[in-house]
Protein backbone atom coordinates (compact mmCIF):
# COMPACT_ATOMS: atom_id res chain seq x y z
CA UNK A 1 0.00 0.00 0.00
CA UNK A 2 1.27 3.67 -0.86
CA UNK A 3 1.86 6.24 2.06
CA UNK A 4 -0.38 8.88 2.84
CA UNK A 5 0.79 12.18 1.37
CA UNK A 6 1.43 15.10 3.29
CA UNK A 7 -1.86 16.86 1.97
CA UNK A 8 -4.21 13.64 2.69
CA UNK A 9 -2.41 12.95 6.29
CA UNK A 10 -3.31 16.73 7.03
CA UNK A 11 -6.88 16.26 4.84
CA UNK A 12 -7.40 13.22 7.51
CA UNK A 13 -6.51 14.84 11.04
CA UNK A 14 -7.50 18.42 10.41
CA UNK A 15 -11.38 17.25 9.82
CA UNK A 16 -13.76 16.22 12.11
CA UNK A 17 -16.20 13.21 10.89
CA UNK A 18 -16.12 10.95 8.59
CA UNK A 19 -18.62 8.26 7.00
CA UNK A 20 -17.83 4.43 7.67
CA UNK A 21 -19.02 1.89 5.71
CA UNK A 22 -19.39 -1.42 6.58
CA UNK A 23 -20.72 -4.82 5.32
CA UNK A 24 -23.45 -6.70 7.24
CA UNK A 25 -23.52 -10.75 7.65
CA UNK A 26 -25.74 -10.77 4.32
CA UNK A 27 -23.01 -8.71 2.24
CA UNK A 28 -24.91 -5.65 2.08
CA UNK A 29 -23.62 -2.09 3.13
CA UNK A 30 -24.40 -0.01 6.02
CA UNK A 31 -22.95 3.27 6.56
CA UNK A 32 -22.73 6.13 9.50
CA UNK A 33 -21.01 9.17 10.33
CA UNK A 34 -18.05 8.95 12.65
CA UNK A 35 -15.33 10.57 14.92
CA UNK A 36 -12.09 8.93 14.44
CA UNK A 37 -8.46 9.82 14.74
CA UNK A 38 -5.40 8.83 12.46
CA UNK A 39 -2.05 8.03 15.07
CA UNK A 40 0.14 8.16 11.57
CA UNK A 41 -0.62 4.29 11.06
CA UNK A 42 -4.13 3.35 11.94
CA UNK A 43 -7.80 5.26 12.52
CA UNK A 44 -9.08 4.57 15.37
CA UNK A 45 -12.88 5.35 16.74
CA UNK A 46 -14.40 5.11 19.95
CA UNK A 47 -17.60 2.81 20.34
CA UNK A 48 -20.03 5.29 22.35
CA UNK A 49 -23.03 6.34 20.90
CA UNK A 50 -23.77 10.53 21.48
CA UNK A 51 -26.11 10.30 23.69
CA UNK A 52 -25.48 6.36 24.12
CA UNK A 53 -28.65 4.44 22.63
CA UNK A 54 -27.38 0.90 22.68
CA UNK A 55 -24.55 -1.01 24.29
CA UNK A 56 -21.43 -0.57 22.38
CA UNK A 57 -20.80 -4.19 20.94
CA UNK A 58 -24.63 -4.29 19.73
CA UNK A 59 -23.98 -1.71 17.11
CA UNK A 60 -24.61 -2.45 14.14
CA UNK A 61 -21.29 -1.00 13.16
CA UNK A 62 -19.84 -3.42 15.29
CA UNK A 63 -21.67 -6.46 14.35
CA UNK A 64 -21.03 -6.01 10.59
CA UNK A 65 -17.37 -5.76 11.80
CA UNK A 66 -17.11 -8.68 13.68
CA UNK A 67 -19.04 -10.93 10.88
CA UNK A 68 -16.93 -9.06 7.96
CA UNK A 69 -13.78 -6.69 8.89
CA UNK A 70 -13.46 -5.11 5.63
CA UNK A 71 -14.37 -1.57 5.63
CA UNK A 72 -14.27 2.09 3.65
CA UNK A 73 -13.85 5.05 5.05
CA UNK A 74 -14.75 8.55 3.42
CA UNK A 75 -13.66 12.06 4.60
CA UNK A 76 -14.47 14.89 2.36
CA UNK A 77 -15.43 18.62 1.54
CA UNK A 78 -18.23 19.83 0.02
CA UNK A 79 -18.82 23.07 -1.20
CA UNK A 80 -20.61 25.14 -3.84
CA UNK A 81 -17.68 25.82 -5.74
CA UNK A 82 -17.21 22.47 -7.08
CA UNK A 83 -13.90 23.30 -8.05
CA UNK A 84 -13.25 22.88 -4.14
CA UNK A 85 -14.77 19.31 -4.19
CA UNK A 86 -12.43 16.55 -2.77
CA UNK A 87 -12.62 13.64 -0.93
CA UNK A 88 -10.44 10.62 0.84
CA UNK A 89 -11.42 7.47 0.73
CA UNK A 90 -9.21 4.86 2.93
CA UNK A 91 -10.33 1.29 2.67
CA UNK A 92 -9.07 -1.19 5.22
CA UNK A 93 -9.98 -4.28 7.67
CA UNK A 94 -11.49 -3.16 11.18
CA UNK A 95 -10.39 -4.90 14.89
CA UNK A 96 -12.08 -3.77 17.75
CA UNK A 97 -8.93 -3.61 20.48
CA UNK A 98 -10.04 -4.29 23.78
CA UNK A 99 -9.61 -2.47 27.26
CA UNK A 100 -6.65 -2.49 28.81
CA UNK A 101 -4.56 -3.22 25.43
CA UNK A 102 -1.68 -1.14 24.44
CA UNK A 103 -3.70 0.03 21.10
CA UNK A 104 -6.59 0.99 23.03
CA UNK A 105 -4.70 2.81 25.62
CA UNK A 106 -2.86 4.79 22.90
CA UNK A 107 -6.28 5.32 21.12
CA UNK A 108 -8.10 6.93 24.16
CA UNK A 109 -5.93 10.26 24.73
CA UNK A 110 -5.89 10.65 20.73
CA UNK A 111 -9.74 10.94 20.85
CA UNK A 112 -9.54 12.74 24.03
CA UNK A 113 -7.24 15.49 22.72
CA UNK A 114 -9.58 15.70 19.22
CA UNK A 115 -12.64 15.41 20.80
CA UNK A 116 -13.15 17.46 24.15
CA UNK A 117 -16.54 15.91 24.41
CA UNK A 118 -14.90 12.75 25.42
CA UNK A 119 -13.38 13.91 28.38
CA UNK A 120 -16.10 13.46 30.08
CA UNK A 121 -17.12 9.88 28.78
CA UNK A 122 -16.19 6.13 29.75
CA UNK A 123 -14.65 5.95 26.47
CA UNK A 124 -12.12 4.09 28.03
CA UNK A 125 -14.15 1.13 29.61
CA UNK A 126 -15.09 0.43 25.92
CA UNK A 127 -13.20 -1.27 22.69
CA UNK A 128 -12.08 1.25 20.22
CA UNK A 129 -12.24 0.32 16.80
CA UNK A 130 -8.72 0.30 14.94
CA UNK A 131 -8.92 0.55 11.19
CA UNK A 132 -5.57 -0.78 9.39
CA UNK A 133 -5.24 1.13 6.00
CA UNK A 134 -4.66 -1.32 2.70
CA UNK A 135 -5.72 1.30 0.03
CA UNK A 136 -6.10 4.95 -0.03
CA UNK A 137 -7.48 7.35 -2.59
CA UNK A 138 -8.26 10.76 -3.00
CA UNK A 139 -9.95 12.77 -5.44
CA UNK A 140 -9.66 16.70 -5.95
CA UNK A 141 -7.61 19.82 -6.25
CA UNK A 142 -6.34 20.32 -2.83
CA UNK A 143 -4.27 16.89 -2.99
CA UNK A 144 -2.86 17.93 -6.51
CA UNK A 145 -2.08 21.01 -5.78
CA UNK A 146 2.34 21.86 -5.79
CA UNK A 147 1.80 24.21 -3.03
CA UNK B 1 -40.92 -0.22 4.47
CA UNK B 2 -42.04 2.26 6.41
CA UNK B 3 -42.46 6.23 5.39
CA UNK B 4 -40.46 8.76 6.07
CA UNK B 5 -41.32 11.21 8.21
CA UNK B 6 -42.26 14.81 7.98
CA UNK B 7 -38.47 15.71 9.80
CA UNK B 8 -36.89 13.45 7.82
CA UNK B 9 -38.17 14.62 4.24
CA UNK B 10 -37.04 17.84 5.10
CA UNK B 11 -33.58 16.82 6.08
CA UNK B 12 -32.92 14.97 3.11
CA UNK B 13 -34.30 17.17 0.84
CA UNK B 14 -32.47 20.37 2.33
CA UNK B 15 -28.60 18.27 2.48
CA UNK B 16 -26.61 19.16 -0.30
CA UNK B 17 -23.85 16.25 -0.04
CA UNK B 18 -24.92 12.47 1.23
CA UNK B 19 -22.27 9.40 1.44
CA UNK B 20 -23.10 6.63 -0.70
CA UNK B 21 -21.74 2.79 -0.02
CA UNK B 22 -21.88 0.05 -2.70
CA UNK B 23 -20.25 -3.01 -2.50
CA UNK B 24 -17.95 -4.56 -5.03
CA UNK B 25 -17.31 -7.95 -6.63
CA UNK B 26 -15.39 -9.13 -4.20
CA UNK B 27 -18.04 -8.05 -1.34
CA UNK B 28 -16.25 -5.25 -0.05
CA UNK B 29 -17.38 -2.18 1.09
CA UNK B 30 -16.74 1.58 -0.76
CA UNK B 31 -17.73 4.57 0.32
CA UNK B 32 -18.11 8.70 -1.97
CA UNK B 33 -19.65 11.40 -1.53
CA UNK B 34 -22.46 11.80 -4.13
CA UNK B 35 -24.74 14.95 -4.90
CA UNK B 36 -28.41 13.70 -5.25
CA UNK B 37 -32.46 14.71 -5.34
CA UNK B 38 -35.32 13.10 -3.43
CA UNK B 39 -38.42 13.02 -5.58
CA UNK B 40 -40.54 11.87 -2.62
CA UNK B 41 -40.22 8.08 -3.88
CA UNK B 42 -36.54 7.61 -5.13
CA UNK B 43 -33.34 9.27 -4.67
CA UNK B 44 -31.33 10.16 -7.79
CA UNK B 45 -27.36 11.04 -8.65
CA UNK B 46 -26.30 12.19 -11.26
CA UNK B 47 -23.03 10.19 -12.88
CA UNK B 48 -20.75 12.90 -13.48
CA UNK B 49 -17.87 13.88 -12.20
CA UNK B 50 -16.55 17.03 -10.87
CA UNK B 51 -14.93 17.54 -13.10
CA UNK B 52 -14.91 14.55 -14.81
CA UNK B 53 -12.11 12.31 -15.00
CA UNK B 54 -13.05 8.73 -16.01
CA UNK B 55 -16.35 7.75 -18.21
CA UNK B 56 -19.17 7.74 -16.35
CA UNK B 57 -19.93 3.71 -16.56
CA UNK B 58 -16.20 3.25 -15.52
CA UNK B 59 -17.00 5.11 -12.38
CA UNK B 60 -16.29 2.23 -9.40
CA UNK B 61 -19.65 3.09 -7.66
CA UNK B 62 -21.44 2.05 -11.01
CA UNK B 63 -19.16 -0.87 -11.30
CA UNK B 64 -20.26 -2.18 -8.06
CA UNK B 65 -24.25 -1.17 -8.43
CA UNK B 66 -23.89 -3.78 -11.60
CA UNK B 67 -22.35 -6.21 -9.71
CA UNK B 68 -24.35 -6.00 -6.63
CA UNK B 69 -27.39 -3.27 -6.54
CA UNK B 70 -27.33 -3.33 -2.66
CA UNK B 71 -26.83 0.44 -1.46
CA UNK B 72 -26.48 2.67 2.16
CA UNK B 73 -26.72 6.52 1.95
CA UNK B 74 -26.46 8.82 4.77
CA UNK B 75 -26.98 12.02 5.37
CA UNK B 76 -26.29 14.07 8.41
CA UNK B 77 -25.08 16.94 10.66
CA UNK B 78 -21.79 17.24 12.62
CA UNK B 79 -21.52 19.94 15.18
CA UNK B 80 -19.37 19.89 18.08
CA UNK B 81 -22.17 20.55 19.88
CA UNK B 82 -22.95 16.83 20.23
CA UNK B 83 -26.34 17.33 21.62
CA UNK B 84 -27.52 17.97 17.77
CA UNK B 85 -25.49 15.64 15.83
CA UNK B 86 -27.74 13.80 13.33
CA UNK B 87 -28.44 11.28 10.83
CA UNK B 88 -30.46 9.58 8.28
CA UNK B 89 -29.36 6.48 7.01
CA UNK B 90 -31.24 4.72 3.86
CA UNK B 91 -30.95 1.21 2.35
CA UNK B 92 -32.46 -0.30 -0.78
CA UNK B 93 -31.30 -0.89 -4.02
CA UNK B 94 -29.60 1.08 -6.97
CA UNK B 95 -30.09 0.89 -10.78
CA UNK B 96 -28.75 2.95 -13.71
CA UNK B 97 -32.36 4.89 -15.36
CA UNK B 98 -31.41 5.49 -19.04
CA UNK B 99 -30.54 8.70 -21.54
CA UNK B 100 -34.48 9.00 -22.94
CA UNK B 101 -36.35 7.23 -20.17
CA UNK B 102 -38.77 8.82 -18.61
CA UNK B 103 -37.38 8.25 -14.85
CA UNK B 104 -33.89 9.77 -16.15
CA UNK B 105 -35.41 12.73 -17.94
CA UNK B 106 -37.74 13.24 -14.61
CA UNK B 107 -34.60 12.94 -12.62
CA UNK B 108 -32.57 15.56 -14.75
CA UNK B 109 -34.85 19.14 -13.87
CA UNK B 110 -34.79 18.17 -10.15
CA UNK B 111 -31.06 17.54 -10.40
CA UNK B 112 -30.82 20.59 -12.46
CA UNK B 113 -32.93 23.12 -9.96
CA UNK B 114 -31.12 21.91 -6.81
CA UNK B 115 -27.69 22.73 -8.35
CA UNK B 116 -27.42 25.14 -10.50
CA UNK B 117 -23.77 23.92 -11.23
CA UNK B 118 -25.78 20.78 -13.52
CA UNK B 119 -27.21 23.27 -15.56
CA UNK B 120 -23.93 23.72 -17.69
CA UNK B 121 -23.26 20.23 -17.62
CA UNK B 122 -24.41 17.39 -20.09
CA UNK B 123 -25.56 15.14 -17.34
CA UNK B 124 -28.83 14.64 -19.44
CA UNK B 125 -27.07 12.41 -21.57
CA UNK B 126 -25.81 10.39 -19.20
CA UNK B 127 -27.86 7.26 -17.10
CA UNK B 128 -28.70 8.64 -13.59
CA UNK B 129 -28.91 6.61 -10.71
CA UNK B 130 -31.99 5.87 -8.88
CA UNK B 131 -32.08 4.55 -5.33
CA UNK B 132 -35.72 2.95 -4.23
CA UNK B 133 -35.25 3.02 -0.71
CA UNK B 134 -36.00 -0.16 1.12
CA UNK B 135 -35.32 0.65 5.11
CA UNK B 136 -35.09 3.91 7.03
CA UNK B 137 -33.07 4.67 10.08
CA UNK B 138 -32.42 7.54 11.97
CA UNK B 139 -30.84 9.32 15.10
CA UNK B 140 -30.49 12.79 16.56
CA UNK B 141 -32.93 15.03 18.65
CA UNK B 142 -34.11 16.47 15.32
CA UNK B 143 -36.04 13.72 14.76
CA UNK B 144 -36.91 12.69 17.90
CA UNK B 145 -38.43 16.72 18.92
CA UNK B 146 -42.23 17.31 18.70
CA UNK B 147 -42.65 20.20 16.80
Amino acid sequence: MRQLSQAERQFLTTHRVARLATVDAQGQPFVVPICYVFDGTAVYSALDEKPKSVAPMQLKRVRNIIADPHVALVVDDYSEDWRALAYLQIRGQAVLVEPGSQEQRAAIPLLRAKYVQYQAMAIDQQPVLQITPEAISSWGAVFTARS
